[in-house]
């Protein structure tokens, strides 16, 4: 095991014990000095960032796009710490409270996770949101960006980091990992000793290559093959508004729709509608055979389409026998995401979103706003996709666990 | 892949989702059906167990104890599936619901986690335990006991699942898997198309392997390395009696206290008195340097004491200079399970409630009350003692997880 990861390691568990107790109000300080640190360093950000920049000249501009960082950038990123100054702190909470019948006193505390390592590619905004994260939320947090965002993501932590010394707080709450080899990232995927949970951000091809190799606990985030349903019942207006929405409005992100099933009852009459409405906001379509016996002009879709997440101007479209089928096919094919029923009956409405097995599942409303965001969290560090711990946006709640308080006057048990 | 296994895992999938659709009063009544069944079929339960002891000649007694299953066994196991139907149903429940900005109405439910994998030893009452709690919580369960006691656990098996098929509901809930070999085992451990979460239940050894080899997400349970800190202003008699309970009441289980640190201004005094008290009830004591030169006949503890679970009438012993120095150490040695202060300072049990690092912390009382009966939650199916999902005692709402459902009206994202 490397040397110097377990020193970090070590660091941030001493930092962590420390974030642990402080109040909220020192957290809200430190996290106000640490915006205003990056808006008074805004030079030294953008030059280093200039710096990777040249280094990527060879990359492909949606590559370099989330790569930069200019003022406008910095001022969101410190504005993304005010504004998480401002949210409820979930370790001041105390969720539950009884007394037992040995006349025990039990609370059950709300406490952070511990270390919490974030593993991502050449954002640099995550460096500051997933600080802003951890550290209200009691956590201390060991970063390892891509290479190609080395340089601004140093600038960024040591900045933050000189912010917390400045307040007598202590810097380890926040470490970046200079180190961008691939050995070392897995190295920090096996340190159970030291991170209590890791939490990948990035494309597909990173976040599995986490969930497969790593042995410290791994919140699996973002992973949205998310489909559209229009049931026999629904309103064809309403039904073009969401899948356009789901599907064109930001088609780069998870909650994105990427699959079109439609009841085969209206199929016939709306689909024309519908494909055509997608094909003139760009959307590349792809269809079932009975798909394209109605719209015979777009491509057919392979098996493997139906498991794809394009995350691109892409759809495959699919008629299905019954709102069964729908239910059968999303369960099989889903990522577990985000869903969406189009339907004026209430009961199939209600029998879709009881029977899908995903975080969210919506009835006449597009996917697009499963968000912490918009669901009112204040932030999220991700949209998780699996079962345990946490499920749907995460925010502040899902970066603490609980502990147990029990205060008696001598009981022992009998 | 073992066939036969991925057959197991589609029927375990189909059963859950009929299983999570099924109303309260449904599963209430197929509780106590199956209850009946168990008493009804007695005969038949002792005869296969009476096979399975006469195999285990061999083993030692503590072995066949646990193995061993009679009348009054079978009752109990019958009126533990009868308490179970009479808790609260955690999948009726929505935690909590809102309007967002949107106007879109989002609930957050609770749902069944869908098919949980049980990894036990030779306890055949794990095999009733297990079931009434993952149906009761609305999942479907694959059980996989040691060999030692698959006579018993096909025949109670049998007996669960045709109470279920007599009500109408599906047998495989309930799915005994009748290899025990460590092969299969280990397949079990690695099916993550179809099992949502794996518990181990029994030793160490087990718990262990299971930890660091399922690719299956695990909750760690039952790992017990307890303290007991007396505090340099304890009350003498308090002290003394928490000990004793912690340590003696019953060793072999995981929330009894391995460990006593105790405060250097009170251990010249209170050590001899509580060794003392300790030594008649049994206990086999080691002791660090400190320890020895007050209570000279006890033997030296060895490095490997600190972060040994004995599970039985051993117990080491230090002094600790300061609060300080006590919280210090059990962080680093505890399995981070259940630990104690017994101090008369109101601070100074609440600094180390605050800052001890596991699941149940407790000030003036034994660790010996973690349990999810004692806690109140009707019925346990483990301790975890890690910090992703749950924590601390396990009852029916940790065999859960949450979805938002969310209804809109046609709302788009702009």
């Amino acid at each position: 095991m490397n040397e110097a990861l377990i020193k970090i390691g070590q660091r941030a568990q001493t930092a962590a014990d420390q974030v642990a107790l402080l109040d909220t109000t020192t957290k809200n300080q430190a996290l106000v000095a640490m915006a205003d640190a990056l808006e008074a360093h805004q030079k030294d950000i953008v030059n280093a960032n200039k710096a990777d920049l040249a280094n990527a000249v060879d990359m492909p501009k949606k590559f370099t796009d989330r790569l930069m960082v200019d003022q406008q950038r910095i001022t969101d990123m410190a504005n993304g710490l005010r504004a998480i100054a401002n949210l409820a702190d979930p370790t001041a909470r105390i969720d539950r409270g009884w007394i037992n019948a040995d006349r025990l006193q039990i609370l059950q505390r709300r406490v952070p996770l511990g270390v919490i390592g974030i593993i991502f590619e050449a954002r640099p905004n995550v460096t500051v949101d997933a600080t802003g994260l951890t550290f209200k939320s009691g956590n201390a947090v060991i970063l390892r960006g891509g290479k190609e965002a080395i340089r601004t993501n140093t600038t960024l932590a040591d900045v933050l980091r000189s912010a917390l010394e400045e307040q007598g707080l202590p810097a380890d709450a926040v470490q970046l990992i200079r180190d961008t080899s691939h050995e070392l990232a897995q190295e920090m995927m096996n340190l159970t000793d030291y991170i209590d949970v890791l939490i990948p951000r990035g494309g597909q091809g990173l976040i599995q290559r986490v969930v497969k190799t790593a042995t410290v606990p791994v919140i699996e985030t973002g992973a949205g093959n998310c489909h559209v349903y229009i049931d026999k019942d629904a309103d064809l207006k309403m039904a073009t508004d969401i899948t356009v929405n789901a599907k064109v409005q930001r088609p780069s992100v998870c909650n994105a729709a990427e699959k079109l099933l439609i009841h085969q009852d209206v199929a016939a009459k709306y689909l024309r509608i519908i494909a055509q409405a997608l094909i003139d906001h760009g959307v590349q379509l792809r269809g079932d055979d009975r798909t394209r016996a109605i719209v015979p002009q777009i491509q057919a879709a392979t098996t493997e389409d139906w498991d794809t997440e394009y995350n691109d101007l892409i759809m495959a479209v699919k008629v299905v026998d019954s709102l069964d089928d729908a239910i059968h096919h999303i369960n099989h094919h889903s990522t577990h995401h985000s869903e969406v029923i189009i339907t004026d009956n209430i009961e199939r409405g209600r029998a879709f979103q009881q029977r899908i097995n995903s975080a969210c599942v919506y009835v006449n409303a597009s996917t697009r706003f499963t968000d912490g965001g918009v669901f009112g969290f204040g932030a999220e560090i991700g949209i998780s996709t699996q079962k345990l711990h946490a499920r749907g946006p995460m925010g502040l709640d899902q970066l603490t666990t609980i502990k147990y308080e029990i205060t008696g006057n001598g009981q022992v048990r009998h």
